[in-house]
């Protein structure tokens, strides 16, 4: 029996399916093997339970036994120490895929995030908001492109890194923003060729379609 | 000896001074008693062997024996792990400062950031964009407010997590940004109160002074 639960909405509208975070989390899981359940909660209305596992209404969050976690990012470290495929067996190699998780989320996907909000809202090209947000995640692009060009994956060997890394470079691509950076696209067209995140997708946007 | 090594800039202009992301890091060696050494990298001109050890060109890095560690989040974790008092030691507490560490990160400093380059360019209070990015920030201290109305620390004793949620909130208040926030503005003063905390701050405003 899986004890592992992944809870996500039980529904959400077209644009953001293929795309919501549970996806990072189901693509971990597949990769590792390990068995587990999703769970659908209301999207259209979040209740006090739905607060205490995620405090700021959002998704996903997986239960563990008595451990009830939110955040991909935790989720992924959590996932990694129960499984040998994700992430090294010694320090060094783990502290870098350590330092990697937290460059995917707090240096790309903090200026990716901004800048898909103002995207997304056709903010005008030409506006100072959009010079400053644009060029915030152009650096860190910049940056990305040099570091990919050189490896295969961040840190070694395929990782929990390079998970939440393709993902959120994933958002940017869909947004037209890595046209500059070939190898910045090479590197998501290689993440999301493994047959782990192919399943994942399919099965989250089966899971949100069955609601529709 | 110390072989915890914290690298930071040499100087840095006033703005930035008290604000630099190497005061977590600081804060958390202090708050742990471990010995350290800060050595001074070049703020102007940042060569091949700055970005080897953190590849976006940013500060801070540790290196401790042969590993070297760039990203904050990642740094604070491997000190917490090196200590006993900046994260609990059984899974389930484990857990709760886990989440709450990628939380500041990835929930509230990845709306805070882009609100806070937007408000130091003096971006226009009713453009499209102020109105997105400002809307995304209050959103996130709304439900922040909610969960430090009934807490002291985030998870219990304080951890790793509050140092990085305190630091990320100060930096809305320096922008008077948690001023409808008054659960979120406690936490600020009760975090920034530590004596762990008035040694970090002093020590890096002196370390970039003597440079001037």
């Amino acid at each position: 029996m899986a004890n592992l639960i992944l809870s996500t909405f039980d529904w959400v509208p077209e644009p953001p399916r293929g795309y919501v975070r549970d996806l990072r989390v189901r693509w971990a899981l597949e990769e590792a093997g390990l068995p587990y359940e999703v769970r659908g909660v209301p999207f259209k209305e979040r209740g006090p339970d739905h607060f205490a596992h995620q405090p700021f209404g959002q998704v996903p969050w997986i239960t563990d036994g008595d451990i009830s976690l939110f955040e991909s990012g935790a989720i992924l470290m959590h996932i990694a120490s129960r499984s040998d495929v994700l992430m090294p067996n010694n320090e060094r190699g783990r502290a870098e895929v350590l330092e990697w998780v937290f460059a995917a989320l707090n240096s790309v996907e903090m200026a990716s995030v901004p800048w898909s909000i103002l995207a997304f809202s056709d903010e005008n090209r030409e506006s100072t908001a959009w010079q400053k947000l644009d060029g915030f995640l152009q650096l860190r692009l910049g940056h990305m492109e040099k570091v990919l060009a050189d490896r295969e994956w961040l840190a070694g060997e395929f990782s929990v890194a390079d998970i939440l890394m393709a993902d959120v470079l994933r958002l940017v691509d869909r947004f037209d923003g890595l046209e500059e950076y070939p190898a910045c696209q090479d590197y998501v067209l290689r993440a999301t060729a493994r047959p782990s995140f192919l399943k994942a997708r399919a099965d989250q946007i089966a899971h949100f379609a069955a609601a529709d």
